[in-house]
């Protein structure tokens, strides 16, 4: 039988890590449906920004609901996951605090929108094992 | 601005891919919110199969919603993701086929049930950009 631990981190440790990493899934519900799809990030004070296609159904659906974006890692004797939940936010050009990537991997071309996910809720986990 | 492709997975390779992987995260609805947490998982024949803590909150939700299980990795051209979708059904002891492995890390202790993920949907992408 495995002995594990399990610590919590704090927000301000989260943020952290999230500012470190750019690359996480965000989690989003389409009627009854859960969907889940990795893209690129950045931060920007206590927020999070994302560029996707203009017109994709993905932000249509992300717009109308509460959504998850989390980043993990994961080695051989540990863990961590940290998750903001929070709504998306469509921005206007003028508000874009920042040069935001192209969200690869899953924008192709140059018609896109970006979007800040505002946290609601900032969590995160560390695991350990032996 | 970045040229980028997009290119579908086939099931087939979907499988392999699920095959190779242990660690997936798994997103699931608990009335209006969306949750996202981090799991290591198995395989055998076309489904995967999970161990999580009895009585925990996740598993009460997660087996009345449809969810999706996500593996991805994102290299410096490339990335590709795999999201299965479906749902979770508790297994008896004796419907176990095979030894599933605590689910780290979020599992630490004895007191643990063995879910199926029951695929419905299972796709595919694959992402490259210079």
């Amino acid at each position: 039988m495995t002995t594990g631990e399990v610590g919590t981190i704090s927000p301000e440790e989260c943020w952290v890590l999230l500012e470190d990493e750019s690359f996480g899934r965000l989690a989003y519900r389409l009627v009854d449906e859960v969907h889940i799809v990795p893209l690129d990030y950045v931060t920007s004070g206590r927020s999070i920004y994302l560029r996707t296609q203009a017109g994709n159904k993905l932000l249509a659906a992300a717009l109308s609901s509460d959504v998850a974006l989390e980043i993990d890692w994961r080695g051989e004797h540990g863990a961590w996951s940290v998750v903001v939940r929070g709504r998306l936010r469509l921005l206007e050009a003028a508000e874009h605090p920042l040069e935001v990537p192209a969200a690869r991997p899953w924008v192709t071309d140059a018609a896109s929108e970006v979007v800040e996910l505002v946290p609601e809720v900032v969590e995160g986990r560390r695991f350990s094992w032996s």
